[in-house]
């Protein structure tokens, strides 16, 4: 059902992968009208030509940046540095802004610059921005007009630890994501040349990953704690999806069942997060090919019973619930529609 | 919105591939409610223990075949074989069947038994089942009791092929699948097992495919002739999805117009056929991995310039548009509910 | 054991894949010296920088070609176009030439400019070239100065099709060939994107693949016929390998026993082709995952009891027996060392 | 060249991975006569059957246990427990042994109870057994009759962790691996069924794997200390290959230069291990699928500048240095040949 006064928005960036599953999301959304695509490399052309899976489903055209008109609200999908360079410009446009590139997402001017090796244009802005994890900031990206999206390594980390790092728990962990190629975004170059990066097990990140700086944040500057977060990527065979393994070192003794207390207290009412740990069958523990499409988050974990190590395992679609997804997600609340509106996608099984 | 009075549907056999795309279908279907479904394996567990994409999508558990009660429809999703036997046992359960497997394609019951090798145990029945492709028999299916499904390389072929072999343009054609490892079921095998079966490229059904009866069917019998149809279907490394490369030899020159007509004309109105034929860009041709989780049937075409030959390309998601999607649609049309109803997923990109 | 006058090489466009499997054959093959190797881009550096496989195995630099001395035998392996541009340049350079590209495969300078789609540049050289397939051309290579290589498919099918043609049994075959992307090259672009282009089922070449001219000239000129050769090419998810399937229509009725007669008269004999034809097992017919490394051209065939359709499918890994491992046979064979020298691997399983 | 007197070699349980690596490997070994190899499931057939990349290198046939006769050396590929409960069996049947299962890779009986959760069948073999990894023990493994392979992962971590625990610059790493198919053997089950392990990120063994028990004694028991080995493998997609990160808690800052000095020191002048690390270029860091059927393990290694963490990376061929490539390189020490005998293949690029 389509309600008389859609939301009116535009996607600025929309050729990159991020943005195309935002084209993709929105398009089935009761309550939004795209208002504008935009794409310098691709103005002019049908969005079907760059994502084809969207053929048939629109006619929308990408424009230039300067073509762009008044809307109620602007997707910002675009590499670092724009938004931040920009922000005055898009704010005349919009009353509200979900940016999803990482100029916004630290609210320590400091932090970002260290991690971004560059200075901010509009530090005043870093703490307008809510950061845009929904199970974390569900009240504040309520009222919010400017949200910034979360890094998908740092979703799917901050996910799988806050509920320990918030009670205190554990103040050290060494997390190794696996990740896929679509991380690096749609531009080939040598390293993503298809006999070069298929079956691929490459050290990506070992050190200095920028999403370390969000997750120093929200596990540990929210709880005035400075927590040991050491953190590697590796790129694996795969396009869509993370799977972070993160070796918890824990302050006190928890069995099973208090793991199990602590998660389903944070997440049991959660739409978009789900705790997976069975005993038996093929998928015991969270799987990121199932959730290829998805806005889930799913988090399981094993206790090393010959250590105080807890080993937290979190999967995410790292374009969904680690971008577009997320971004829908926090769109929802600020406009008070039904948190997984245009979200409701089970994933494919086999896939 | 849900109906007041939905449909009552029962899915037989739901712990296999097919069955379990038709509970994820199902369960997104304003229209319906599932009734029971059925695994003799796994009687009693939870289906999402066996597709674990719809955890927190459904409680339901599986229940065994005699356990089954009256309800209005019966997906029928079991090894070849079983329908026939026990068809009457399912009559006097549901007024109306969808049956998913071999057993009632084909309404010559010679061709039944020179494919399948092996008597058929309700002849009289082969005449009453419509099949399926709604593309084809959209009228029938409105109004019939009982619809079989198509094979996935016939649904793919088919299509491909209906146009110009109605048409009297064509009697010969090479048509070689390339298929991926769902097709071959949920039973795990030494072919099966993934060190032998990953990256394989392995002529599965050089000759002799069973599918080869259904084209003839349809592209034979039904225009009264007697096509030469060539078919061999080659295993390559992916989970889901067909491509069909069709070698049609014309009876008279066509130009890329022509095609282009004839194509528009039989499918320029269908909501799950595109043609897919660019000049530029990466995507030029039907593609299979774009369609996983769709129903859509992807079509694309290419002249040879220096001989009679026309390549036509067909691409589809064998376990939708070759198996429940399929059945979905065909069950849209016997209820009269918009025929795309729960079939709106448009794929994902990348992927 | 190194003979005391190795024959001095060097490998022209060594950057390339089919160049760095060359370097990498040669490294092992006790009769060669590598003189020297070029690449534009990498001049000055390693070979290993490019090629990481040949760490420890050789400290050799690139260089450009302008820096070329005088050796016994070049190979060259650049791009189409270069080397009959530049011939005379390599003659006086050395007395021997291997060339890789297509520029002197075809002896018929009209067919060339048909499929190459330009003029050669040096048509007098067509005929003093022999085509490179050791197991049709043996002699004239054994003393020939001047050998080119066959393209990769064109050597699948060829050693596929050429008993039967030869034989005149057929004339007609359809011939669809899965291939990987080193088939494209190192050149990065959209199109080998690693999201775009994993997973994919890529109609690359559905009709005019220039490889077809090489078919024409084995199995029709030679034989003083013109067969009807229809030939598409598919990329799939594979890195290395080729599996050409064809269908060849045969011109009388043959049996198990006569094929199987026909291919060992012709390859019984031959080192590198194996016929694979097994009623039980998981590897019944050719498989090219099995090959990667080899030189090998497997071979196999099964009957269509219900047409005069053969289908003969045919495995090799495109950058050993379709590039660098034949270049290496037919050198061994133009210095009358054992045809299998520096060729031994087995390939690797499970892979 | 082939010696006199080759040495006479039994491979026991050769259809599976290992056994086939060992078969391959000796076939091509100048010094070795294979003797009988073994398969109670495939006794009787041609080893090509289940090794099909054996076809045409020999004719050797499966013979079962009971048909064994004496040899110079047998090498037991069987699954765990086999070789500890029938050892004075094989004893009787062969001066020399070489065993790669994990029967006897502890010298402490109570760790192997711990780990293998079984009492063990001979406690007293476990210290004549010598610990087969080359870089470790070369000498007493000169010496030995009796000489156990190492597990997998534990080569990759072992020989990535010593040089910094053995000189205590550490003792605590967290050890992530990315595993292969491959890993888990040839049977064929649910969880390695194609549809289901295809593009599988799977958490395998978070916590308790028994490698652990190996690097317990090599890195802590060999220098008396009892280090924190935190170890984790999670199943990717990929058939044959381990990366081993390892996250290391330096107990003293380091330099780069420091790292290369103390790696150049304990590996400079080894055959089979490289390090790599490269400021540019794809594969700057150690990558498995370049050492697809190599003896090689590659290390590398980047210092984590804001804490006293260094990651170190290491990859193998878990079928070659971590099982059939090693365990040759051990019997190439026993019996004084070059110890790259038969371990010459340098891998394939692109792959």
């Amino acid at each position: 059902m389509i309600s008389n006064n859609p939301v009116s928005v535009s996607i600025v960036g929309a050729s990159g992968y991020g943005g195309g599953e935002l084209v993709r999301l929105l398009l089935d959304h009761p309550n939004v009208r795209i208002h504008q695509i935009t794409s310098e490399r691709f103005a002019g052309k049908q969005v079907s030509k760059v994502h084809p899976n969207l053929r048939k489903f629109t006619s929308i055209k990408f424009c230039a940046i300067a073509e762009l008109t008044a809307c109620d609200l602007l997707f910002l999908c675009l590499p670092h540095g724009h938004a931040m360079n920009n922000i005055e410009h898009y704010r005349a446009l919009a009353p509200k802004i979900i940016d999803l590139s990482g100029d916004f997402r630290l609210d320590n001017v400091a932090s970002f610059e260290r991690f971004y090796k560059q200075p901010h244009a509009c530090p005043d802005y870093l703490e307008q921005f809510v950061y845009g994890i929904p199970e974390i900031n569900r009240d504040q990206i309520r009222s919010a007009s400017l949200v910034t999206g979360a890094g998908c390594n740092a979703t799917a980390t901050i996910l799988a630890l806050r509920p320990l790092f918030k009670r205190g728990l554990a103040q050290q962990a060494v997390i190794e994501v696996k990740a896929g190629s679509s991380q690096g975004g749609n531009s080939a170059s040598d390293a993503s040349h298809h006999p070069e990066r298929s079956g691929a097990v490459r050290s990506y990140k070992p050190t200095g990953h920028r999403h370390v700086a969000e997750m120093m944040q929200e596990l540990g500057d929210r709880f005035n704690t400075t927590p040991q977060i050491s953190f590697s990527a590796t790129s694996i065979e795969m396009v869509r999806g993370i799977l972070a393994t993160c070796h918890v070192f824990l302050n006190e003794p928890l069995t099973d069942k208090d793991i199990w207390k602590i998660y389903r207290e944070d997440y049991g009412n959660e739409r978009f997060v789900r705790i997976v740990k069975e005993r038996t069958g093929i998928y015991r523990y969270p799987e990121p090919k199932l959730l290829s499409g998805t806005n889930y988050c799913d988090i399981g974990f094993e206790i090393d019973p010959d250590s105080n190590r807890l080993v937290v395992m979190s999967a995410i679609d790292n374009l969904v619930k680690g971008a577009a997804g997320q971004a829908v997600q926090a769109f929802n609340l600020m406009y008070g529609f039904e948190e997984d509106t245009a979200l409701g996608f089970a994933g494919l099984h086999p896939i």
